[in-house]
């Protein structure tokens, strides 16, 4: 490299040294230190972004295009911008920040967003599936303990899944019962619990809209691996939100969204699954769902 | 820190960076490979930023919520991801990646919003003011030359800026003449330039979105410093995009879009404003507004 050329790299590095300084201290002056924090880390990794990749005008444009596409792509039932946090893994570091795990306790993972609160109250052993599904029987089985073993009783486990077809009842209104493969059970004094379902399908997340494309231009799939959440709450413990994987899905090593944890994954081919769960002590307010 | 706290604090940090490489893994198959390079380092600094402030899924969710508010503020005549981006100082710094400047060139800076093509030509001398303003009539002028003081003949000014109401022709379509304060210019032989106009005014750039809000909450204002908008082209150098700035203002330690460069800003009070321009010689395609 010629003299000329680190001087003038030299130059850009302190003019843009100066710029990261001035936008910093504009920050000076908000009175939430959170927010403060927040945004000046935001600051600091997005323009340490654009100066390692060297981000041109145009390039950036293009990313602004990407991002108005994905805030104009959301509506009432569609979050795009959570897909996009969801298929960066974004979502699921956010998760393990917010769910601190006692040792031993049973992992958490994504919501996803096809929670819906209200599911009905079902006795143990009975079967979430409303109407004939020509997916495998299957039932789910397990204990809640805390991490001693000690049993959780009355613990409330909300469950819920796709049907065979691969898709939940919130997304096909016409063709499924509302309260399709969804419930709410409770443990008994041992912290036993079971219900009976179908095995989930793999399904593909939504690939319209500009994640979408972003994914297919990276050469990345959409598919998930076949799943059954479960949310677990009990007074006196955090409240759990994770899921349980068929060991037989196509779709474990390239789960669309980071999902999977192997601590996760059960054989489902028997049609009895047995996934016990720990809980994590709450030391504070519950951190469930917000 | 407890032995206990310190493992977990291990585990933790194991488990996001595992996470970390399963999600740079997922772009191995992309085939683009400046797509690759910067999706890489996205994640990598969004990854890093949520660590590093520990981001909680209740402030990711506000994050979520502001993005997409932002998307959808967006329309033909509204840009807020790019005032976002001004707002933060990324326009700035991507302008100072795509501008590489030769040594003694004058100093460029962000195009704004406000740029429309299509203005008319007028001669040297001329205003550039249509109808009465009763702001104060300013001459500016100047030389164009390469960086060895060479003058560049024929170059081509297109200015452009606010009345002295601070509003742009094109933000007031019915109180302005759509060609008010715009206007083309050609250097002569001696790469002389002049042009009439008004002392151009300090003013807030648009404050009732979620970008508005979030400056609001961060204790940042929304003035801009009053200048004039210069696009000097010539064949054989890059096209320059800068502003020439009033000494004068009360903004030019806190432009909200980060604009400022010291070496840009004039003493308008005399009436007549000498902004020598220093072009850097293109080495490939002309570097103009995309």
């Amino acid at each position: 490299m010629s003299p000329n050329a680190t001087r003038a790299d030299d130059h850009r590095a302190v003019v843009r040294k100066e710029l990261l300084d001035s936008v910093l201290q504009r920050y000076e002056a908000t009175t939430d230190a959170r927010l403060r924090e927040i945004m000046e880390a935001a600051v600091r990794h997005l323009h340490a972004f654009a100066s390692e990749v060297g981000l041109t005008r145009d390039e950036w444009f293009a990313g602004i295009q990407f991002l108005t596409a994905t805030g104009q792509k959301c509506d009432d039932v569609r979050q795009e911008f959570i897909l996009l946090s969801d298929t960066l893994g974004v979502s699921t570091l956010v998760e393990s920040i917010t769910y601190e795990a006692a040792e031993g306790a049973t992992e958490n993972t994504v919501l996803g967003p096809f929670h819906v609160p209200g599911s009905r109250d079902l006795a143990a052993g009975e079967s979430i599936v409303i109407g004939d599904d020509p997916g495998q029987p299957v039932l789910i089985r397990g204990t809640v303990t805390d991490p001693d073993g000690a049993p959780v009783a009355d613990a409330v486990l909300d469950v819920w899944q796709t049907s065979s077809t691969g898709f939940y009842a919130v997304q096909q209104p016409d063709e499924q019962d509302p309260q399709n493969c969804r419930g709410l059970f409770r443990t008994d004094a041992s912290g036993a619990y079971e219900f009976r379902t179908v095995r989930p399908a793999d399904y593909p997340i939504p690939g319209d809209g500009p994640v979408g494309s972003l994914l297919a231009a990276c050469g990345r799939g959409l598919m998930r691996a076949g799943h059954t959440h479960v949310m677990v709450s009990a007074p006196g413990f955090k409240t759990l939100i994770t899921h349980v994987f068929d060991a037989d899905s196509a779709h474990l090593h390239d789960d669309a969204v980071f999902g999977v944890r192997e601590s996760l994954v059960r054989d489902f081919n028997s049609g009895v699954v047995t996934f016990d769960i720990v809980l994590s002590p709450s030391d504070g307010p519950s951190e469930g769902p917000s």
